[in-house]
Formats: C-alpha cells, structure tokens, sequence
C-alpha cells in the first residue's frame, strides 16, 4: 500500500487545514447558547462527507441534529459512529493556546475536540476520501452516524436509533476511535460499561442548627455515611444487594484477553501520584476490576459547611453523587431500583435516591470478525502489537447499537493517546498518530472489504 | 421596682436605636479581611460602657482586641463576660432581610449577632446605665470582659486571661447570656461543654480522574466514609477509641437538676421540622444526650463534584469538619489525639487529622450562690419558673474563667429564645425578650448587691 501512504504524506497541509477548520467550531453541546453556530458545524460536516462522495443528510432530533451519510455497494454494511460536539473547555486560564485557535507546538495539535472527537471523524472522511483516490469505488456500503450531543450524554440518540434502526443496519461498527496506550501501542476496544448515576439526597433539620445540638439532632452527613457503609463493607467491597449477582461473570475468552493486555502499574500510579490502588489491587487484579467488574463510585458528595476554619453547625441536607458503572448483565434503571431497595430494607427510606441518568453496558466477543479485521488493518500499518481489550472502563451509548440493534461494534483508530487530556485543558493529538490514523482507516476500509 | 420598668418603658426607642447602630457593623470575626471595621466595633462598645460610666479601655491581643471595663466600688465583684463579633451570615439568599441591615418584623428583630451575642451585650451596658438612674451607684464592682473573637473560638482569650488573671479577679461571673426555652421559661446554665474541632483530610490521585478508573484509583471521599464509620457505629453511637471513658459521669445533683427541666421534645422537633431525635432518643434520655454527653458531630464535608447534573470523577481530595463536644473529665487536646490514635491503630494513617481549634468543658455547682441570685432576679422580675440546667450542649471558653481562675460562672438574662436561629439566616429576637432583658440585669445587679 505504499501509494496511499505517499497520498497522506503527499496531502498533509491540506489534511491538517481541514482538520483546522474542523476545530475552530466550538460546538459546546453543554452551552443551552449557541444552537446556530451547531448547525453550521452539522453542515460543515456535511459537507465534508459529500466531498469525499457520499450521499449525506442532515437528521433533526429534539436536540442537536444528527448528520447521517452513505456511500458504497456492496454485500457487507459498516456503520461509523462519531460526534462533532465537544466538552466545555473551562478552566481557560490552564489553556497554553485558545481551545478554539488550533495549534501546533511540538509536532502535537492542540484544540479542545482535536482527541475527541473530531479528529476521529474527520480522520475517517479523509480516509474514505484517499481509499478512493487509490483504489476506486468503495465495495461495501459505509454509513456514518455523527451526533451533536455525545459530550452531555446522548439524550436523543435512543429514539433516533429506535426510529432509523433499518436505516443504521449493518454487519458491524466501529464507534468512536480508541486510544494509544502509554506505550504507544493501538488499542482496540471491544466493549463499554454502562452507568447509573445517582444522587443520594439525606435531610435533617429544615434549617442548620447550632450543633451544641448534635447529640440529639439528626445529622443528613452522618446519615450519609451510614447509608454509605452498607454499599462497601469496610474493606471496600460492594455489598449493595444483588449488584455484584447481576453482573455476568467474564468469559474465559475475556480473561484470556486480558492476560494478554500489557499493563504498566507503575506508569498509572505514577500518573496519579499514588502508592497504591483501591484495596491494593495489583496486576491482572486490578485489571480485572478495571475493566470486568461494576463499580459504585463517590463523584462528589457535600453537606454543611465547607469553607476555610470553623464553624459548628448540624447541617440540614447532605447529598452524594454516585455513579455505578456497570457490566453486562446489570442495567441502569434495575441498579437505581437496587439503591432504593437496598436502603429501604435497611431503614434508610428517608433518603432520596435520584435517577440523574444512565448507559447500558454493551460487550462485542474479543474474536468477532470485526476485531480480526481491525487488529489485521494494524498488523497491515506494521503494528504487529495492537492490544484487544474485551471491554473499557468508560461508558458510553454503544448499546444502541451493539446490542439494541445486534450490531458487532469495536473502538479503534487511535487520533488521540494517553496524554492527549481528553476533557482537559490542552487537549491534543500528534499530527503523526492524526496522519497514521487517516492512512489506519483507508487499511481498514479495504481490509472490510475482503 | 415599677420606676425601673417605667424608665425601659420610656426609653424603647433610644434602647432599640442603639442595638440597631451595634447590629449595623458586620464584625466577622471568620474573616481576614475587615480587621478595620473589628476596631471600629470595639471602640464603639468602649464608647458604649463610658457612656454608662464606666471606665473602659480597648486591650490589644494577638487577634481581635477586648474590651475591657469597670465600675463600682464595693465588697463583691461581679464579673460580666460577652463578645462583639458574629458569626459569617451565609447563606445569604436565605435572609429574608439583610443580615446587617437590622429589621422589625411581627416584634421581632432580625440581624446577625442579635440572638448572639451583641444583643446580650447590649443589654448589659444599658441595664447599668438604668440602674443607676434609679438607684444611684454601683454598690459592688462590675468588670466586662467584652472579646472579639469568640466565634473562632477565642484564640487569643486563654493568653488574656492568664496575662490579666488579676485585673479579671471576681466572686462570680455572668457569662454571655442564656436563651429562653421552648415554653418560654428563663434559662439558666451552670456549665459548658468543651470542643474538639478536627478536620480530616483524604488524599487520592493527584488530580480528578475519569471515572472508568473508580474500580482502581483510591476515592478519598469512600476513604473518609471509611474513617468515619469506625467513629460511630451502626447505631449511631460513638466507638473513639477511650472517648467516652474519659468522660467523668453527671453528679447526683446534675442528675436532679435533669430531671426538674421541662423539656418540650414535641415543639423542638417541630421546630427542626424533624419526626424523631437521633437514634429515636427521647424524654430524659435525650435530655441527657444533649446536655450532658459528649458527641461527635459532623459540621460539614466535601469531596469532588457538587454543582449539578452528572460529572463522573474519582475526585482527588475529600473533607469532613467535624466538632466533637466534650463534658468535664475530656480535654481539647487529648480528644484530637485520640482521633488521631484511633484511626492509625485501623490502618487509616494516611488521613491527616488537622486540630482546628478547642475549647475545654467548665462547670460550676448548681447550688452555687450565684445561681441563687440568678434565680431571685428571675422570681423579682414576676418569673417564678426559671430553669436550672447543669451545663449546656454549647460550648464556649468558660474554663478560663470557671477553672482556671476558679469562678463560679453562670448564663442567665435570656435576650435570645429557642427560636432565635443562632448562627443561621434569620437570626433574631423578640423585642419584648430584649427589653425584659435590660430591666433583668438591673435586677440582678440589686440582688448581687445584697
């Protein structure tokens, strides 16, 4: 394929240019403002995609449109999926360049989005475009699905796949590229967790009350922690009842997955300035609890008086935020029914739970065709190391289609890498993974094709 | 003593004026900033006792100065403690007017620092100045002992008291003033307990995590609840290591003084809006708890995200404040110790225990003579029902005065009530209370002469 890489390398600046373009849209999708500025960054998109060919479409949903394109004949089907919204960029004073004024410093491109997701998108557009420079016609229909609101967690995509499920059939799908791990080597997601986010909410006195009171008034803090101690047992474990029983155990294939996946503790903890993990976890343990098992994380929790010295008060609310993440076998409003069965049982039906939103957790088999073909479209770049992880810590709404509509969906490609700060300040990708990635993709499309 | 009355009657609106002028100066003592408007408060308070004739002078200490004062010449010294500062006033949306612009509504008066303790202050200053209108000079030496820092619990009082051990020399000492309770009886307090505040800090990763890490990364705000549930058990009773041994058991006559308070657990929980006390105590049981137990109160905590909607994070840092309040038998000191000792012997070592500040319990006989007085000016005043309590669930650094200078110290005069919201928005008292409360301690000035 020493052509298509002479394409990229030949085409650079303008592949780099319309990636620019790209990034200076600040389609925010958590600002309510704005709404104009999305549109023209849907039909840019749009008319990227009829650029390279492709019959494409701008699709309304209640919130932010959807862009939706085709292109291809052919007996198999692959579904693309990706998002042209991006985080807030807040705090801006950490920003070395203006999120929305693209950058280059170090052979690396800076832009809030660049790593995710908009590099991945139009990474692939690119590709499709070169695929087609090179060897002519696509021979197996490609559709692409490029929602507006993955970033606030995709509240119209549910009834947007329910209601365009023929029209998104396919045979398989890769979802929103992956990243390269510390060692930089590409890795391939084959699943996400799913998620319940809840608020724990306790009440104590309608108002603060001096706490020469606290031997006698109920305290929402303490409250909390009591409630809390039922859903980890002292050393840490999950003990809300019938969670850990609703999750599937792993597959062998899954277990063989993971001893196969290189993973530098040292490196992780290092970037986390921690001695240890949780429970002191090590090796294919913490593995293991990474990626195989569900998880009931404090997201933040607050009551009472917070500021700087002292001041002696019984509170009159606490709260926690919660979110489970959740393996396949549980599912987000079962989990939120758990909570509040669970605290009911014990007692504890004065504290609210609240269902603030969910995510199915979604698993394609390590060994599905799919994969194959995506660890062969690495091995074809001279990557001979490309890790398979049977599933990823995160969540997203990959169920919709993995499992809602059967189709077999992986994450791969790799814009971005382990320091690209996804969400963060900084965020970036290095041009050589961004230009690696068109030609990784136009490898794949051609490998689909077989 | 009809003229005494007489003479409040004649004067409500000077009296009322002159509070209003003390209430208008925002005298935070929680605040760094503002240390100008301390001294403008102390030397109005200076103005106010030379005003009544009394020889004042405004004291240097490390923090917020004390004024000090006296007047008299007699046999017997009566010593007379306030302070000048208040308590920070948010949260402000609460206030249904501002918290220092003072305002009239349904006869009572709303401003921070009314209910405590400048009203109380006030009062004092302005009783002395009636009294001898009425009855000529003070036959006894009055002292005030009038700090500015009590609520950050009087940092620099312990060094005032041990430089001027002497010069504060009395027979008996009137600390600030009691609230009313629930029935709207006169209270009075032999007794406070002390306090340990601590603050307990959790460390996780350096900086907030994605989320898909919580199976992982160690979560200090799961640390904390960790901790926390070793300091209370499942039943909401405290398990700190040598706590509660250290606690000297209630006298036969605290025992009797108990059991002659009314406690009206119906309309206190009524005005805590709440349907049961803590661990459903009730009647004498709970009167018990909270006078003359010792606890371990959660003020506040914080950790990660707490704006709203979802963020899904491991954070990297968590908090709790908490204010454990000690009876006789238990110091500052020690208790913070044994917090510290307490969660090292269980393996949290890693969670830094900061000692905030402290105060140590006092408690003065309930037969003293000085309640006696307090009593008889009560029965003067046509209140046959004051209440004797042993010690009160606050605290407040009366052991500098009640032990360590060995003076029996009470709390009497009641220009607060049960619903008073001290330390809270809407902090305010009833100007019937306020102006009793003038001729009160003219009263208790007569019998104190006697």
């Amino acid at each position: 394929m020493g052509n298509l890489d002479e394409r990229v390398e030949g085409s650079k600046d303008e592949l780099l240019e319309e990636l620019k373009e790209f990034l200076r849209m600040p389609s925010i999708s958590a600002r309510e403002e704005g709404a104009e500025g999305f549109r023209e960054c849907a039909e840019w998109v749009r008319s990227r995609l009829e650029s390279a060919g492709a019959q494409a479409k701008i699709m309304e949903t209640e919130g932010h449109p959807v862009v939706y394109a085709e292109i291809g004949e052919g007996d198999k089907t692959l579904l693309s999926y990706g998002h042209y919204d991006v985080q807030p960029p807040e705090p801006l004073e950490l920003w070395e360049s203006k999120p929305f004024e693209p950058a280059v410093r170090d052979g690396s491109l800076y832009a809030r989005g660049v790593a995710d997701d908009k590099g991945d998108v139009l990474a692939r557009i690119q590709a499709l475009r070169l695929y087609q420079e090179e060897f002519g016609p696509l021979p197996f229909k490609l559709k692409f699905l490029i929602e507006g609101e993955e970033e606030v967690g995709s509240p119209s995509l549910p009834a947007f796949v329910r209601e365009n499920a023929e029209l998104l059939s396919a045979d398989a799908c890769i979802w929103e590229g992956s990243i390269k791990d510390e060692a930089n080597r590409p890795v391939i997601f084959c699943g996400t967790k799913g998620m319940a986010y809840v608020e724990l909410r306790a009440k104590g006195p309608s108002h603060d009350l001096h706490s020469m009171y606290g031997g006698i008034a109920p305290n929402p803090a303490w409250r909390l922690v009591q409630a809390l101690r039922t859903i980890k047992d002292e050393n840490g474990d999950i003990t809300l009842d019938g969670f850990m029983e609703m999750a599937d155990p792993p597959t062998e294939k899954d277990l063989e997955a993971i001893s196969r996946i290189p993973f530098d503790e040292a490196a992780l903890k290092a970037s986390w300035d921690v001695e240890a993990f949780d429970r002191n976890l090590t090796g294919e343990e913490a593995l293991k609890e990474y990626l195989l098992r569900p998880t009931a994380n404090i997201a933040g929790m607050q009551s009472g008086y917070t500021g700087p010295g002292s001041k002696t008060i019984v509170p009159s609310e606490a709260f926690v935020k919660m979110d489970f993440r959740l393996v396949v076998g549980q599912d987000h409003k079962r989990v939120v029914e758990l909570v509040r069965e669970h605290l009911k049982k014990r007692g504890f039906d004065d504290i609210e739970v609240v269902d603030m939103h969910g995510l199915e957790p979604a698993k394609t088999p390590v060994d599905s065709p799919v994969v194959r073909t995506a660890v062969a479209a690495w091995e074809d770049l001279g990557s001979e190391d490309a890790v398979v992880y049977p599933t990823i810590g995160g969540s997203g709404p990959t169920s919709l289609v993995a499992t809602d509509l059967g189709i077999p969906t992986i994450m791969t490609g790799n814009v971005a890498n382990a320091a690209s700060r996804i969400h963060s300040p900084n965020e970036s990708v290095r041009l050589a993974d961004y230009f690696e990635s068109v030609g990784y993709f136009a490898r794949f499309f051609r490998r689909f094709a077989d």
